[in-house]
């Protein structure tokens, strides 16, 4: 059941990192409306309800951050480094953006 | 790539029939109304702009079926089912609602 739990989080961390690091450049109205409603619908229906709770919180204190493709990219980074830190997990560094665009931005299609 | 591709695409999929199995029975507006979110934004964000342009066609033609927890299970098995076909993959047997709760229904969490 523990491992089930951490599949799904690798899951959601999958599609909201990926999605986020091949948002178009410039980024566009629909793009940024697109990924604006993925995060917002992951906050209201992700299975464990803890975790969206948490999701959610983290949502209403720290904006999404919908300037660009990468202030979009480091905010998913910045919202799983909180999870991280109630997990007593290493943080990720969400400043340096060629680490996440070379964890992420690869989606093979 | 092709790794990274097959790789998004099992997350994805996790995330959907997961968040599908673990909704309320009875079904709630609130709930109803976030998987709908879920899935129309994961139509309109999937990285893959192949398999985002076929999955918002296949919701097009057929519409989410909100009926109730089960329909809403059994319609992401069916759409899952129609990538299969297009990859010459087995059908997975949607009608055994048993059979998808057995993989899907427990989110460990
Ligand atoms: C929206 C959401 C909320 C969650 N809330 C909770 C919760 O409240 N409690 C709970 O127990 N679990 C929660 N989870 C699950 C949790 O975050 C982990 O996914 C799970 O514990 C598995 O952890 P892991 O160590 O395998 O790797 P994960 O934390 O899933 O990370 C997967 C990979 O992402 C990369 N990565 C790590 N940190 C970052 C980062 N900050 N930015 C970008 N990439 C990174 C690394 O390469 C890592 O291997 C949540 C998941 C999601 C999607
Ligand atoms: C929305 C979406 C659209 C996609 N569109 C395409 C596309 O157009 N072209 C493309 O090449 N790839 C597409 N993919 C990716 C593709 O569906 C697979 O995820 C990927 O090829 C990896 O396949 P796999 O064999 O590892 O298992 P997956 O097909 O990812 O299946 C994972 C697990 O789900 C279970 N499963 C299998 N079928 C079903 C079902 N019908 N219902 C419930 N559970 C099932 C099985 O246990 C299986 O092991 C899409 C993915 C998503 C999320």
């Amino acid at each position: 059941a523990v491992e089930k739990k951490a599949e799904l989080g690798r899951a959601g961390w999958t599609l909201i990192h990926t999605t986020a690091a091949t948002l178009p450049t410039p980024l566009t109205p629909a793009a940024r409306d697109g990924v604006v409603a993925l995060l917002r619908a992951v906050a209201q229906t992700y299975p464990c309800k803890e975790c969206r709770e948490h999701f959610a919180s983290f949502i209403a204190v720290h904006p999404i951050d919908i300037e660009s493709r990468d202030s979009i990219l480091q905010w998913t980074c910045i919202a799983h480094n909180a999870v991280n830190a109630r997990q007593h997990k290493p943080a990720y560094p969400c400043g340096d953006i060629k680490a996440l665009d070379a964890r992420w931005g690869d989606c093979g299609c």
